[in-house]
């Protein structure tokens, strides 16, 4: 049990963004579990997911819920809080601490709004190697992440090469493909379509929570499969079908999908929404982005890549893709394709056989550093 | 070639429907091809999918466009009009003429909007029923139809067998899965959360053209697969990425969705798109419902079920479970996946597949008839 925990801030100056534009005062909230070794080798970075934070694990004070990985990182498990120092933070342009669009901009002390510059991975992996960076860490034991997280992992592997030992991208694509764009696109217009959404400059009023609430129906339909669909409701009622069209939710998945979307729209930022999504939409490491050739000899890196076989969202052969351009160029990867049901939702859910698989891959990559 | 076609309309009084309450003054706008012969043994009752209409085949005087399966009827296709006498109808709730939800309710001179009945696919078979009474037609050579039409396929095979020689569903469901009712009820809600909705009263003045647009959207993308979508758009860009958010569809899927949208809003009417999808979800012919148990002589049913293999929407497997039914209860069925990869939009493209099949099952029903 990692018991209770509290987020930090990493603050700096200014980050030169991808898009030619300069982002000023920019906070990064971070968890850490575990303690840093005197190497200073033992650190593994966790890359959260589109709608993720940095509380993976743990309790904050008060709270009956742990973090979204909690299953996954402390004593003992997969990311063993005994052995490894983990680290997780915020990403750039999120809601839940780090600066994104809700933050205030300090230059108009107003939220920015759609004056936040549009960012993206790369720009998101270059605030977070700042925060290694700053914790004193020059090379990471690990980055792993499932889904936007996966892609994050993905951009370190291509930005920061030489700061990692190994990466385990998870349920994760190097680009998006126009399905996933197309979901993407259909969320963001429902938010922008929301008469509260006010070209962004929402904050202090109504926010746009029908927008954002569609858009994560939408979303967590593509986040399940068909069958754990018909497992978890199959054609259940909640309310009597009266054959009224009025009537509220009758069929069970119907009231799932609304009370997801209601809850969500309590803890996330619709701009966030906005820009997180498109930052996901650019991401493009395919092709001649991919990694330079691994050298001949004294290559070190090591990569697990895992996909879920009922994920139609990230299916599989994106992540055997990215498995197969490693090992085209020379580098030590290994694919595993996990039976589960649970569609794409199964990053969070499948958690023995990820750690059975994440284990003995990070030992090998920590047994093997210590050989050195 | 059909040439040039005209719509009629048939009415009639009153419709008891299966909520128990009842819908008076109805009009039914259908259309035929071929010329029903003596014995009017060679009619085919064609079933339109969702946002479908009576325009089936053939021209409208100054329409550049053809009906929605003029690759599939005419002289000499699939539903060759030399031989057989083909109908097709608006169905009940629907806005392309048949009364729905937009039609006018003479008890008040106004448009029903909400007050309009809920209807379910056997209300709108009931009232094809009617239509087939009133040609003088007491058994249907066939019936056919894809998703929806399908559906309706179903229905009739369930409700009037005996008016049936054969049928034809394709791409089909004996009932929606979870999956299918959630991408329904988001559709329904983008539409419901429009303000221009307002609780369906919007006919004389704007139209939820936003959330009406938006429910297309996610219809779309249900109805193309990801390789049709990789083919179609990979991720080509409509307009330069600029890393500005505000830049309008800068994938080339995102302008194509957005297209899509605008342009069903002009043809399609919100309240019927509620009023549809809601039967298309209440629909439910499964398990014991589903057809007598064949005779054991004189049984000269014949079905021809097809499915395609892309089809994420109504996967192969809920058609596969109408072909496995049929053969349980004994009837002569025959079960086609057709290789595609047009997703579930496969029924209205894999014409040359659908014309070899449909041509020679319907050529054999007809030739035992002629036999007899």
């Amino acid at each position: 049990m990692i018991g209770l925990v509290k987020p930090k801030t990493f603050s700096f100056d200014r980050l030169d963004l991808e898009s030619g534009k300069t982002l000023e005062d920019i906070d990064i909230v971070y968890e850490t579990y575990g303690s840093l070794n005197e190497k200073k080798d033992n650190a593994v970075l966790i890359l959260h997911a589109f709608s993720g934070s940095a509380h993976a694990a743990g309790y904050y004070e008060n709270d009956t819920k742990p973090g979204w990985w909690d299953n996954m990182i402390g004593p003992g498990k997969a990311f063993d809080s005994d052995k490894y120092f983990i680290i997780c933070s915020n990403v750039l342009g999120g809601c839940s601490g780090s600066t994104g669009p809700a933050s205030i901009n300090k230059k108009t002390g107003k939220e920015y709004g759609l004056d936040f510059p549009v960012i993206t991975i790369g720009d998101m992996a270059k605030a977070q190697k700042k925060l290694i960076d700053f914790l004193g860490i020059k090379k990471l034991l690990s980055a792993a992440g499932g889904s936007m997280g996966g892609m994050q992992v993905l951009e370190w592997m291509v930005s920061y090469p030489e700061s990692l030992r190994s990466a385990i991208p998870i349920a994760a694509s190097m680009r998006h493909s126009p399905q996933q764009i197309a979901f993407n696109e259909v969320a963001r217009q429902a938010i922008i379509a929301d008469a509260n959404w006010k070209k962004g400059s929402y904050y202090g009023g109504e926010i746009p929570k029908t927008g954002l609430s569609l858009a994560r129906m939408i979303g967590h339909i593509t986040y399940m499969s068909d069958k754990s669909m018909e497992k978890k409701f199959a054609r259940n009622l909640k309310n009597k079908a009266d054959y009224s069209f009025e009537a509220d939710s009758e069929f069970e998945v119907e009231g799932y999908l609304k009370y997801q979307g209601d809850s969500f729209v309590k803890r996330f930022d619709a701009n966030s929404y906005l820009y997180i999504s498109k930052a996901m939409d650019y991401f493009d490491v395919s092709g001649v982005n991919f990694m330079k050739q691994a050298p001949a000899s004294g290559n070190d890196m090591r990569f697990l890549i895992i996909a879920f076989e009922s994920d139609w969202l990230y299916p599989p052969y994106q992540s055997e893709e990215i498995a197969r351009q490693l090992k085209l160029k020379g580098y030590d990867a290994t694919y595993c394709e996990i039976k589960s049901t649970y569609g794409h939702d199964s990053f969070l859910l499948e958690t023995d056989d990820e750690t059975r698989l994440i284990s003995s891959f990070l030992n090998r990559v920590y047994r093997e550093g210590l050989q050195k």
